[in-house]
């Protein structure tokens, strides 16, 4: 941490703040510079509470030096995260494909999505059970007999099924279902739902908060590594901001800047940020060529009908279509040239 | 709900569109217009899911017209909502002051600060036994211990506290102790949480999200009242923009446009907001200014040694100060004139 | 500025770095801490370009230190900058109010609203003869002829006038006939613009941009005091978020920030910033609240006819209530207690 | 435009706003619903002015319909856009490579880098010779001295050459040398500006502004088009958003969304979205596969000696590897198979 004092800062103030440095066990060494005084707090274990200086009488400003997290971070783990759910690997250099409807709404829908996506290539499948809805007017999912409808399509399929946890209190009957818990954009700082998803033995993917910093989402993912749970997939699914042209505004430098920082593997979901069918392809394609480990996207074959995010789900044909050039932009940038096959 | 077609839509798009709309159940109205026809859904009860017909071919745009929440609108019920904690009243015309620390951190901590701020003019006593936090390694808060301090305060000065419930599993307890329970900023989208928090016969405190727009905010309170509890107060305490100024943009139009539209009462919390010290009081003044039912303000005798958020709590002068300029603020601009008294 | 390296730099990097920076002729200063070296880089004048630095082997991250502006610094200058506009004064500690329609439509239109104006207590008229509008089809000002309309306002009224310059070509002309020059929001940081304001003899008033941070709306109005012209007046007039229930978001704590950092007067347009009558009154109060200087207010006695803007313009009965309100908050928090007189 | 009543609006209210619409000379339908009264305004040419019916009694919103451009779009023109400069196209469903230094620093300089980016793939070459800087004390370009050196580039490389025209004053200086008229971010509503370039006979490229929506981004465009040049590339370059892990979030859904509405060819600079080296490969690779027309990159021998944006140009050998991997992408998934040759 860095504490920058003002031009006109008096040699006592600076003492003063030294002192409150080293009064809090840190050490405290001034730099003077040309204009101004900046005093760096060296010897702190992890990051440094900024409020403990930004009031001091000469203090202008506070800069923090220090990353947050830690377990999260290549500086503490170098090589990737991979991630095995049944016979997928998730991060381990090719391309992860998730998919499936926005809400679980029958036996007979799930199954038929599912073996539509997995002809054309998935391989997890996805759907709500339980879902966290803006309005509490709107569907809010089959709960538990959805989670049945889930493993179902896995006994009939062999795709693992990711599905969301909403709360602590139904925590153990997904982790129950499911082969990975999806931690949803709205919960990303719900920590109580983090730590639980810490003591999980099953792989957590936790999506990006409206609009919540990299740094932030990371330090939501150090939450669970550090109760004891590595198996955290990052996945990127738009954020806030003042453009209304898409739901979301799907951020890809996130992936690339997430990708550098940390071992964690990212994925990107183009349904959510887009919030509208025509968009998906195209991001989809860009969310491969930015280099995500993988895609979870929304497909229904009669998206008028659906009971959730329908204007948001790909028809099947588009998915095959979406199947196909992901996979063609993955082999084109790829220094190895001759495409990969997943460790199946 | 308002379809628009395109300027190439063909008529038979237009009358697919039409079908679609009263294969729902509802009324169609097609509405031609100089350059493109736009259709009308009519006689839905709440709002139509737009997903419903965004696809469909020649559909330009779908508007919605209705507002997604009912029981917290001033069309369902005109009169404001005046909430009373203990012999405090909240949204009834006067101006109420909660104040305290950010963390509850020991009895002797508490008492005085409720002692300080009581003097000074406040009605409620707010502190934290439960903090979010967004690193795993910050304070955590003293959790029922510090549910047990709060109790001890009210008994010891008379003053009603409020603190943070974030979670179900701790809900009734937080619920045992305090008498108002705040719902944070963080889990405004914990619609879990929000369904507890309606079954509760106490008031609840809604903050409002760091990117939520006052619609979500309303649909946030919607939870609480359609489970059974009316008595909820909103908070706007700040949203997430570019600016750095301060730690979030305090968003003072959504106090008026809120007060507008709904008859639940709104306070505003300039401690989050700033994230600052020196910014606390000019905010405070101004949201009193626009007409908020309340401010909730952060106050310590020793902020530098503060477990939580030390740089916007105040000392205990720069409170009375605030306390002095709020209540020439407030009563300058009523158009009642004299001064009058809390009903206490 | 700080340079601060990974965790695995290699004292190679280490090195390198420093020889980069004492290579720019700067001072480089290795901070060993803990974890990770920063190094510090002093003696130079102004700010560092941290594009020298943050793409060398094993740097993490480039950190400003030294502020890039000067001139408008209370570090430079710790007094308040007074601005003087006939009789009328900016900055010197009474509010200053700043009224009129939002263009010039006619001299009866701008005679008439300048009466009302001037009546409920406004000190100086506003209008727009060039007016900036995002669509090509919308009415584009009178030109010279609304110039010479605001020339007659200031002849039969008194009242000094405000407008705004869209382009250099037109500068000269709008400043033969103006009292204070606007530079609109879409034009902060339209250089060439600034530098023509920066050699004019008449005072500028430079609208915050859209989405300019508080260091670049400094920086616009350091382009005008670098090229001669001190007389700058700041305008915050909201900022776009993701917010929609007003036009921008009115960002108060910028007001207070600014008078903090800079020693020129900063004026509140609640106008522009809600973009809707109903909330201009209760942001105007919050306006002089926060502790603006002043406020610039859209005023229309007919606002369904005006052919701009018209849903955010006052009617007069407004406005006068609007005057008596503001004017009951400024006295209201002063510490002097009794109102004072604009020098006049 | 769709004029919604409250639900509490009575029956005098919907027929005084009826009035108000049809003395502007439209058509006002009322629709009946089930819970409110909304009126469609029918006969408009173009955008109606929300503001003459949102203050009246009763009305709760004003909901635009019609697009306010007319000009730029697909329902105005069904077929793409494609541009000529010289021997290349842009538009003609090829990706066209813009490439060179941020600023124009000598004739060496350019001409060794122009010869780098033209052996490497790039089709024009790009350098600024008016710098738009936001601090006054940063190199403010070499002026018409930079602009004969790109015409030296030109001349000894062939390649056309696109550099920014600040204002209007040297608009036609601009226009004398270059071969693409470049209007920057900063510059999008600058009106007169783009009033200017509608009379040049050069294409010109527009950057979407920091904080532009699409719709105001293509009005922009409409100003030139309007004008008379109907010769105009769009070019997102990012937007500002809460996150900082980049310098502006780059809003690729935006290429989606304005490629379908608009028939304009749109590009992307991922140099300035990302403000950082690291990020602009991923990034191009991105805008290739979402379905950009081209790029702009910056590229720079020595970045560390750059005079401006050096932290976010590419090495020369980075550069190469930018131009297989984009090829490689966008001959991934275009639908033809072979890789097609510019038209040169």
């Amino acid at each position: 941490m860095l504490v920058v004092m003002s031009q006109q800062a008096t040699a006592e103030e600076v003492d003063a703040v030294v002192a409150a440095i080293e009064g809090k066990g840190y050490t405290a060494r001034p730099i003077p510079g040309g204009e101004r005084v900046a005093i760096g707090v060296l010897h702190n274990k992890g990051a440094v509470d900024a409020s403990h200086f930004l009031g001091l009488p000469g203090v202008k400003e506070v800069i923090p030096v220090t990353r947050p997290y830690k377990l999260v971070s290549r500086e503490f783990q170098l090589e990737d995260t991979v991630i095995q759910v049944g016979d997928v690997f998730i991060g381990d250099g090719d391309l992860t494909l998730i998919a499936g409807p926005c809400a679980v709404e029958s036996e007979a829908q799930c199954l038929k999505i599912a073996q539509i996506v997995k002809r054309a290539g998935a391989h997890l499948f996805r759907g709500g059970a339980f879902k966290p809805r803006t309005s509490r007017y709107s569907f809010q999912g089959l709960g538990e007999k959805g989670l049945k409808i889930l493993a179902k399509v896995r006994e009939a399929t062999g795709l693992p099924v990711v599905t969301e946890a909403l709360d602590t209190d139904t925590f153990g009957l997904v982790e129950d279902y499911t082969d990975v818990i999806q931690i949803g954009a709205r919960n990303m700082q719900n920590f109580s739902l983090l730590r639980r998803a810490g003591r999980s033995s099953k792989p957590v993917l936790v999506k990006r908060g409206l609009a919540a910093t990299i740094e932030e989402w990371l330090m939501a993912a150090e939450y669970i590594l550090e109760s004891g749970n590595t198996q955290v997939i990052l996945c990127e699914r738009g954020v806030r901001t003042f453009a209304h042209h898409s739901r979301n505004t799907l951020d890809l430098s996130a992936v690339a800047a997430v990708c550098k920082e940390s071992h964690l593997p990212v994925i990107v979901d183009p349904s959510h940020a887009a919030g509208r069918r025509d968009q998906v392809i195209p991001l989809s394609r860009a969310g491969v060529a930015v280099g995500a480990h993988g895609l979870m996207v929304e497909v229904h074959y009669n998206p008028e009908e659906a009971l959730s995010d329908g204007a948001q789900s790909l028809y099947p044909e588009q998915f095959e279509m979406l199947c196909r050039e992901i996979q063609a932009v993955f082999d084109a940038f790829q220094p190895s040239g001759p495409v990969r096959q997943k460790k199946t």
